[in-house]
């Protein structure tokens, strides 16, 4: 027989009032039958008669049952149909799940700029869309006449696109690869979600840089791992601090984000890279690259990635068209030993069957038309003009505010604020001043770091928006 | 100080030499240091000398210590840098994660089809391509120039196709909706693992229909479900059976595919689907319904989904274009409570970022031409053409060997075989004569069903597909 649970934090009254409105529910207790007096099912039950009185008088505030001197407590004839509310409760549903929420800054940064489209936004890690490839894209729908077969595509992802692939990696990053260890992803969020949740386990040790992208991806707690930080240095990390954190952790996976690294800019010295693939090497921990803004490299010399010198295969490398051409194409990819890209393009049919075929049809077009090279070289020019106006407003307005060091490539710059300020604050008097941008506890680093991205707001709104975040930082 | 497990299964010597291992790999014992004698560290590890002899020898033999007479056992000098194996055990990655592999028999027909294009696919629930809309897509790509913004997308999906479905929503499945209550997601697959993923827990219990499509999906085990089953009769499953079911296992959610169910092809009754409403309604517990083959109907007569009748909002619609228009477009939408749909789009955001615009432009130009109605007349007569050949061939050459009755719609035929069968044994023997069909038990079934799809392979191969099938049978 049914007993409230006296370990569970729901009062017991409640555990009762719940219990009985489940039996009336799926009809154990049909309309007009009647309940046990109060002392008898407090006996029954094992608790005070008061519990069982509190719980009879919330049953019949909620009309589900009536109580007549004389006849007792029954289940109420009248109201029954509308007592019990019909609907799922749906906010028991949404707050379940293993799958966490994003963190609250990064939602308030969405809705901040969905629900005013005035905003400057110094957020946004996206390319202004007058940078995207829009006219080569449009003219080859218009003109390569697509004519590739509908069905479910390869698990690995379209096969001309791999093979124009393995010409761009070495191309431009310096990459020897093949077809085969290429798998297409829904852009770098996949491939690292693909791998959190492929090659790890809930309880693994994983080292992550700090401040970090990836720190402010809730994936990596939802799928259980402990997370260790490798302090990012003018220069990169420092692989004698990978070794500690195995030594102390046992860390399973290092992610790294060495040229440009998000947030700081940084670009981790040759040096460094040599010491730290021979010590993952022999410690046998794999190395994930994430490499979205080599080519941006201003000067068009392309730092080239970990995965260059990788001659052991420790490294597996993500990369994407999403910063340097459209994220709105999805087109991603990660290079890995088959017997990962095996596991990984598996579990990818499991969660969405794969990506369409017209997007890495385009992605694929573009990448062997000549025209690529045209529009990396019209970007790499533009970007470095919106970083120069945007150091030239921070120097001007904020002058000894902050202190910064422009990187020669990617989308963003990295202040550090020479006081201590409250991040959340200064956000929520920057948005109501009409500018965003990221603050560092989202990348994990202590208070005062701010991350602004000169990818997105159109020229003339950036000092526009560097003036407003002065007057919010004046407030503080 | 370190000691072996004897709880862990690996061998104590081996566990030995894995830490010696691990101790010279980052240097805590350099190359020429001094290891212990075998008696002092047997004695120090609380294990028999003839272990740690052991392991020594293993440690010579890969090169990573010498020994010498009179001066005992030291880390190798000249052969340390080659000694360990540089590479990550990827084997043990690709075993770990929380994502359980594909099933060993759909793995077996994937592998057997695309390693072989001649074999006859009754297994595949892919339509054929000539049975894709192809022309239509191919001349929508040419003729209607898309200029569509490359950016992100809206998380929920591209506005103007969550308008165009709020039409055809309308006007075939007498679903009622707003744009605000619809996800566009990648298929059928991401609808369900958002589901799985973000509304429910580990433990929790879910009632799925037996047999069913969702029994062969390694996401409800990898989510940590409980699944429990629902007999499904020619008229559906018992809605008592869900009664139940939560009675005794709480069930927190149920999945159902009401029309054309996969793979029996059955259509949930009109009374059972008022009670099974009522029910769920009072139990307050979710339907998922699964609803890919109604369009089909080859008389036309789309028979009323769920979701038409559910007045309490207690059904999450799942459709797609992929069964019925072609599965390379990877567009599929559900339908939910505005709570619902803002929690799978956050979690979406973090696993792919969102789909393809490009894609998702294509779905709404085809919805939104007349041309799709005219599109969906020909499946049905092509489908309707399709299962008559197969269920001629069946009866003509298997005769009373299997029984089955063939459904008004879908792409299936579920038959049973009137004798005793190994499922798999079955499968390889059909395999070696060209023939691959999807045994019963994948479904969960007991033995001695099979799924015959008549949507993929060529009109003239059905009847050589069956016969092949036959007598691979008479080897049994």
């Amino acid at each position: 027989m049914w007993r409230p649970d006296r370990a569970d934090k729901t009062p017991l009254y409640q555990q009762i009032v719940d219990h009985i409105e489940r039996r009336i529910s799926y009809a154990e207790l049909p309309p007009g039958s009647a309940l046990p007096s109060e002392r008898k099912l407090a006996e029954q039950l094992g608790v005070n008669r008061s519990t069982v009185i509190q719980a009879y008088e919330e049953l019949r505030a909620s009309g589900l049952v009536e109580s007549i001197v004389g006849s007792g407590t029954r289940v109420s004839r009248t109201k029954w149909g509308i007592a019990p509310s019909h609907t799922p409760n749906w906010r028991q549903y949404t707050e379940g799940g293993t799958f966490l929420p994003n963190l609250p800054l990064m939602r308030r940064i969405r809705e901040a700029t969905s629900n005013n489209s005035s905003i400057i936004n110094l957020a946004s890690g996206e390319l202004s869309s007058d940078l995207f490839p829009n006219d080569i894209v449009h003219s080859l729908l218009r003109e390569q006449n697509f004519n590739e077969h509908l069905g479910y595509d390869d698990p690995q992802g379209f096969h001309p696109l791999r093979k124009s692939l393995v010409s761009s990696l070495k191309q431009y990053n310096g990459i020897h690869t093949t077809e085969s260890s290429i798998l297409i992803t829904s852009g770098s969020q996949q491939s690292l979600y693909l791998i959190t949740q492929c090659l790890l386990s809930p309880g693994d040790a994983v080292a992550v840089e700090d401040p970090s992208y990836c720190y402010s991806l809730p994936m990596f707690q939802s799928a259980g791992l402990r997370i260790f930080r490798l302090p990012v240095h003018h220069d990169g990390i420092e692989p004698d601090d990978m070794i500690r954190l195995y030594r102390q952790h046992r860390i399973r996976m290092v992610f790294l984000n060495p040229n440009y690294q998000n947030p700081t800019g940084a670009i981790l010295s040759e040096s460094k890279r040599k010491r730290l693939l021979e010590a993952a090497a022999l410690l046998r921990i794999p190395i994930v690259e994430d490499d979205p803004f080599s080519l941006t490299a201003f000067s068009g010399a392309v730092p080239p990635p970990l995965k260059a010198m990788d001659t052991d295969g420790i490294v597996l490398y993500i990369g994407s068209l999403s910063k340097i051409a459209a994220s709105g194409l999805r087109i991603g990819w990660m290079i890995a030993p088959q017997s990962v890209i095996g596991r990984l393009s598996d579990a990818r049919q499991q969660m969405d069957f794969g990506l369409s075929i017209i997007p890495q049809w385009v992605a694929e077009q573009l990448l062997a038309s000549g025209r690529f090279d045209d529009h990396i070289a019209r970007l790499r020019r533009a970007l470095d003009q919106r970083q120069e106006i945007m150091v030239q407003s921070l120097s001007d307005i904020l002058q000894n505010k902050v202190a910064f060091s422009p990187p020669q490539g990617g989308l963003n710059i990295w202040c550090k604020i020479n006081r201590p300020v409250d991040d959340s604050k200064l956000l929520e008097e920057s948005i109501r001043r009409g500018v965003v941008f990221v603050p560092g506890s989202v990348y994990g680093s202590e208070p005062g770091f701010i991350r602004f991205s000169y990818a997105k707001p159109r020229l003339e709104d950036i000092p526009a928006g560097i003036a407003a975040f002065n007057q919010a930082l004046g407030m503080m």
